[in-house]
């Protein structure tokens, strides 16, 4: 079989352009309305994506005055998204450092159920400024600290999940034997940042687990995602770095003993479609100039620990003397580094370095024709760069619905893309097997539906 | 405008009654399938009830070789049932003593708006004896202390339900301003147990916070609900204790300077329906004798903090002297003083007690037809014993149709249960107001529907 790509959309706010909200092509529901983004779902759906995703945060966005950026809680949002959709794989974010695993995993096992074995879980280790002090924390938790928290919860939620066997439940109401309790099993976890007895209070879900995710691109980060992920979201300003990741992660993964194919490298792609290049270009021109300064200066100040970048002229150029080492900067070390490489290369002044992370925080951006962007896909599939795209419409639904009606056909007709869904579980979008219980090994699952 | 009772659906396994699951009258889709409380919601719907409400426990059910209680996760559960319901309101459990404030804030404010002001959230402290080793401690919080870190719970939560101004979201593309920030406050809690920053991350909900419900009967618990709760379940086994409670929390809540009609009283009934009293009788010996007494032991057991009766003969009479002081116990005393107030007065063996409270674990029962079980909701309600119900029907779905069916008509024929909602919200159902903002008070909500 050819191996085919994924493609995943991300959902941000309106699109991910800071002033996609201002931009005609942006729904106009409220953010906190479950329409759009069960409508968002069944548009990827329709359009064969793998999957959907959404981000998360721990507290408020910034700039909130001047930015759309104000959504649901992502479990709740995927849970009233699954029953209106059937084949689409659902990705949601949580904190490993802010979360109870027992709540987590009990979560995460119910949307499993509820889709029908369509979660997918994007482990975080909440790098976000203003999260700590939502949960008791004056200062943030150290980089080392959270990925070792983060070793222990996978840990104790993998048992969970493994807990009971895939023929624990019996269900005969004849001889009255609900459930096996042979097949049942505490996990008895005792750590230094959790004690868990077990077992989960709900029988094994049908993926078994949800399939891991990760994002951080940090060396810590890259390490835990070769070891557990299943599939990966990177971000790369160009393919040179993209590629050195896809071969970094796939390399360490085997150094743990994985296959090459039991982690997907999805980078972000932020596309601006256009019937020529000029048009996508001035689109792409029209949404920088509709961003408001004080947004991307506190982004920027949180991805550099707080330091204060509003003493510096918009229009003067910038060195990279102007920034604090990314080193010592708490939080994702890697965006830092990214933000510091465009400085370097391109020389820019801030307003325009605001443009340049306006339009996807440092990912891939891209504007052009949709046979350009076939192109850039193709390219990156076939040449090591990328399994696959996490999809990152620059303005919602407007440009996924350009993605879906223009580009995807494309890859199709270019043998790259599905044209009908093979499977209905995540994993199996994913070509991922389906993992064995660690206390019961490989059993048929039991008959779920009536 | 007559006073009017209030009707809530507490959704539970396949059936209050312990062996519920064995009868051809109950479910047989899984319990981990979201269609089947979809459906039961839609039922109850139909059937103009104000609510539905998933109880919760933290950790696997007892004695689950047994019986089936294996279920989903309240709020993932209730988010699914929002998308396919229009008016009834959607109570879920999560505790205040293993779940971060800011977490829960997120999701049940999110539930408020997925479901377009539906949401109500009965508080709970988490006395399930098996919860706590799921969450890291050796023994169970004590008592008073889950009641001293729920005071604090309710304040932050509270706090961050308030942290946007109904009017904060101003969404205008034209000016791109999104949100005033002067209308959206940090918190700045910080406390014995807990330090919550905030704001919250996401605008203020249609019913400004969800509903607050409370279930606790000890004395600690009837305080916490005098002061808080909006409506309170309450399992009473005669009605002379349901108009002692009524009058006490009523009383209770005048004293926090509240009004009698700012808190419903519900007690519990589990309505066994037949066309004949016999015939109703006769379900009720047949889903007895479906029991299996190791369920009941179990449960028996962990109401009186591990206490262990399996030395006991089935057959022979129990007396008091059999089980230990109610005020030793962990947990939920007002459980245990119930059961000991059975052994009392009936006398009973062993296999009888455990029999009484297979039916609904010491909630009110009765057997009759639907005449009869009017007449009795009639009389509790206008003798100062109930200003509505919490139906726990002894087997779902049939017995929940049957009350629809037979009971509820004869209710709105005698003008005592609606004949078509109103309101759409859950604090319209249950004629609450909605909450100023402790920060911002009153405004006209954000039209938040395009």
């Amino acid at each position: 079989m050819a191996r085919s790509l994924h493609l995943n959309l991300f959902i941000h706010g309106r699109g991910h352009h800071e002033a996609s909200w201002r931009h005609p092509g942006a729904t106009r529901l409220p953010l906190t309305d479950i329409r759009y983004y069960q409508q968002l779902a069944q548009i990827a759906e329709k359009g064969l994506f793998d999957s959907i995703f959404l981000a998360d945060a721990l507290a408020i966005a910034d700039g909130i005055g001047h930015v759309a950026r104000s959504g649901l809680e992502p479990i709740t949002t995927l849970s009233a998204v699954a029953t209106v959709t059937d084949k689409i794989g659902l990705i949601g974010t949580a904190s490993t450092t802010y979360t109870e695993p027992y709540n987590l995993a009990r979560q995460f096992a119910s949307l499993d159920h509820i889709s029908n074995g369509r979660a997918g879980w994007n482990i975080v280790t909440s790098w976000v400024q203003g999260a700590a002090p939502n949960y008791g924390d004056d200062t943030q938790v150290e980089h080392a600290e959270r990925y070792e928290r983060a070793h222990e919860f996978l840990d104790i939620v993998s048992k969970l999940w493994d807990s009971w066997a895939d023929d624990a439940v019996i269900d005969d109401p004849d001889s009255g034997v609900f459930a096996d309790e042979s097949r049942i099993t505490p996990i008895r976890h005792r750590g230094k940042h959790h004690g868990v007895a077990g077992p989960l209070n709900l029988p094994r879900s049908p993926q078994g687990r949800p399939v891991y995710i990760q994002a951080g691109s940090s060396e810590t980060g890259r390490r835990f995602a070769a070891r557990y992920a299943e599939a990966v979201f990177t971000a790369h300003l160009e393919k040179k770095t993209a590629v050195d990741f896809y071969a970094d992660i796939k390399g360490q993964a085997a150094g743990f003993g994985r296959s090459r194919d039991e982690i997907l490298i999805l980078p972000g792609i932020s596309a601006t479609i256009g019937s020529t290049e000029a048009e996508a270009k001035r689109l792409e021109q029209e949404l920088h100039e509709a961003t408001h300064p004080s947004v991307g200066l506190q982004r920027l100040s949180n991805r550099f620990g707080g330091h204060d970048f509003s003493h510096l002229s918009l229009d003067a150029k910038l060195s990279v003397d102007d920034f604090p080492e990314p080193s010592t900067v708490q939080g994702a070390q890697s965006r830092a580094g990214v933000i510091l490489s465009i400085v370097k290369r391109d020389k820019p002044t801030l307003r325009q370095l605001l443009h340049s992370l306006a339009g996807a925080r440092g990912h891939f951006t891209i504007a052009g024709t949709p046979e350009q962007i076939a192109d850039t896909i193709e390219d990156w599939f076939k040449t090591g760069a990328a399994d696959g795209f996490n999809v990152m419409p620059p303005v919602l639904p407007l440009l996924l619905e350009t993605f879906i009606q223009e580009v995807v056909p494309i890859l199709q007709k270019r043998g790259l893309f599905r044209t009908a869904y093979e499977g209905s579980t995540l994993r199996e979008h994913y070509g991922l097997a389906r993992p064995e219980s660690q206390y019961f090994g490989t059993n048929p699952p039991a008959k779920l539906t009536a």
